[in-house]
């Protein structure tokens, strides 16, 4: 497409989808439910044509040299398309969070102020090449009453468009607005860079990938957009933590899935007792399989223990998103010390102490400027289903509207509706 | 400056205020109480400081050829001084939003989720000439525990820097952080475009001033921004509303104070009853020397009634915020139809009907976008201490985080703090 074309065409998507939000913002419940249902039958009774078209941007992606890890993100099987069925008929099954009466508040001259939760519009979610983010995303935002502009990666477009067929066929069958749903139909980085100037249109934009991606939207968005650059958490042993409790805690925040924004990549000890500590959880994650990068005093306390391979951190490590089984390690002297470090090198996302001491524990979830703080717990509960929430839409590491988990409730905003009686202003 | 040490300096400034945010937020309310009596003792008994720094901006904006309405905007007096003491001596009085526990959740594992409101961290204020919100704006930033930058426009430099002193001294005598609240040195608009650049630290702004102010800084803002562009307000007259009540609240909405955002500049009429209420309504205008810009509906229906003035709208009137005495009027053919027109033209911002049926109302008030929508009173009330928040730090009509007025509460995020028994994942 021309630059021109693509303009027109942005806009025209744009304009539709606030047109279609301001019908779905009013829908009952059950008409989207019944959307929903619809949407994950046909997920499964269209699964030959959707591996079909699947298979188009897999061997497009064979040929490009994606690796391994990437195509199997990009595959489709029978039982993937079953699970994402499942999860839209999950999504269907949530409670609707628009409508709620947040507040109500009299006024002495009478006026009676609600506050309700309204969806916020129109968002655009921008994402990679995980097929499944398109169905997730267009769940949640319908059920919260938003409609949403898609726009996915290059290598899953034929699966993508595919996708985007059988969802405007369920909004079709269910005669919801059929502009509540669409896919940007190029994936060209100019329609990105117009999406991203529909001010007028679009209320909210959601990137979901690596950290270049965020940083371009974050760059060219009139838009306010809520992200997640990246996830260094951290974990603080402190001198009054229970031994076997913190090797285990390490051991799962580091290992039961590095690979996600909520495992570790850093461990701070207090200094006092690193010297018991260390030796015995460095053994338990080298077990493991984890690298370990060592400041100049952790490095000391392994030296003396003898067998334990390390290598040692430079300064880069303690920033550093891993998502891989390496962990650095340091001591601090005290509480205070692990919670400016964390506050200076974390990315706001998971951290965690691990104390009997009650008043240590506090002085740390008050300290640690994250969006969620961890007591004698693993970091890797940072999700909507371990909060709750039942699906989430992403995770913010911003501060404004959202922070944590987002599901549905972070889907939406609120207005205030007064109630007077020819009520004036003096 | 050059322009090498306007950004270290704007960085140093960004780096200290996040450090002193990060001490701020559990600063117990006492303290941060006791810091705002002292600025406000401060303001009474440095009037006459206070008063030889404004004439030289008064003297400059003279000089500059500055309106008389901008003079008296830029003008501080011993009223207008104790004025602002009373407003920090109220702040100090409303209650601390901090900690606040708003959700606490007991998973099936046994986790505790506590959701719990904390500071947002540093706020940037971007402001023009009123050099009142130099101090209010220090206040209720410091009362919810946040840092603040503040970027005052040029014309109230001199003003601006002699508040900033007594902030910095109430802070020093009272033992809080002093980088808590700081005026950014110089009004050269690379310092603001530098300032707009620190993500890394600065973690919302919030720009209060004309809409070209307002654009700049949306365009240039790596920082969540919440802003209010305008205040382009409309009242509907439905065909069921009471006509005494009707003509009251359109006088109230438009004429009680023409200059600010929350009045009307536009009023829709039910086609069927228009003949009857507009004339009366139209009197009612023209006595308060209101100018009346009809479209071709509402321009016959006045040319029969005979002796009322008015012009013609065009295009341009529909969008427009007036801030002065006129008022674009046309009727409608239903609720709908008024419903789409003011999510077509309006701001968002406050919208309202009149009328005696419920169930139109019902649909209005869920039908219109905006952040608050009245029914059956005038349009006036949209501000935080009508609200009952106490004071505001400004109106939001965006959509995420805070909607409508903002008080203290919209000053702040949450955060979670999860407690186990060294809980893992499986």
């Amino acid at each position: 497409m021309e630059t021109a074309e693509i303009e027109t065409r942005v806009e025209e998507m744009a304009r539709k989808a606030r047109h279609a939000s301001l019908a779905l913002a009013t829908v009952p419940r059950k008409d989207k439910d019944r959307m929903l249902k619809a949407l994950a039958d046909l997920l499964e009774s269209s699964a030959s044509t959707l591996m079909e078209e699947n298979r188009k941007d897999l061997e497009a992606g064979k040929a490009a040299g994606l690796s391994n890890a990437l195509l199997d993100r990009l595959s489709l099987s029978q039982d993937r398309l079953s699970g994402m069925a499942g999860g839209v008929r999950e999504v269907a099954g949530l409670d609707d969070p628009v409508g709620e009466v947040l507040e109500t508040t009299e006024r002495p001259n009478g006026l009676v102020i609600r506050k309700i939760r309204v969806p916020i519009g129109v968002v655009g979610i921008i994402f990679e090449s995980r097929p499944n983010v398109t169905v997730d995303c267009a769940a949640l935002c319908l059920k919260s009453g938003n409609a949403c502009i898609l726009r996915g990666g290059k290598e899953a477009f034929h699966t993508n468009t595919a996708l985007a067929a059988l969802i405007a066929r369920a909004l079709r069958e269910s005669s919801l607005p059929g502009d509540s749903v669409q896919l940007v139909p190029t994936t060209d980085r100019y329609a990105l860079h117009c999406l991203l100037k529909m001010d007028a249109y679009i209320q909210c934009i959601i990137p979901r990938g690596g950290e270049s991606l965020i940083r371009f939207v974050a760059e060219n968005s009139l838009i306010p957009v809520i992200k997640h650059y990246k996830g260094v958490c951290t974990l603080y042993i402190d001198k009054a933590a229970n031994l076997e409790m913190a090797k285990k805690l390490v051991v799962n925040a580091k290992c039961q899935r590095p690979g996600v924004c909520n495992a570790i990549e850093n461990l701070l000890l207090h200094r006092e007792t690193a010297g018991k500590f260390l030796p015995e959880i460095a053994r338990a994650l080298a077990a493991e399989g984890v690298e370990l990068r060592l400041d100049a005093s952790a490095a000391a306390i392994i030296k003396q223990a003898g067998d334990i391979p390390f290598e040692a951190a430079t300064d880069k490590d303690w920033t550093e998103e891993y998502l891989a089984p390496i962990l650095a390690i340091k001591t601090v002297p005290s509480t205070e010390a692990a919670i400016e470090a964390i506050n200076t090198f974390g990315s706001g996302h998971s951290d965690g102490i691990v104390t009997a001491d009650e008043s240590t524990a506090q002085t740390f979830l008050t300290g640690v400027d994250s969006a969620t703080v961890y007591w004698n717990a693993s970091t890797r509960f940072t999700d909507g289903f371990e909060f709750g929430m039942g699906a989430e839409i992403g995770i913010s590491t911003d501060k404004l509207h959202a922070r944590g988990p987002m599901g549905l409730k972070e889907l939406c905003t609120y207005k205030y509706t007064i109630t007077g009686q020819g009520t004036v202003k003096r």
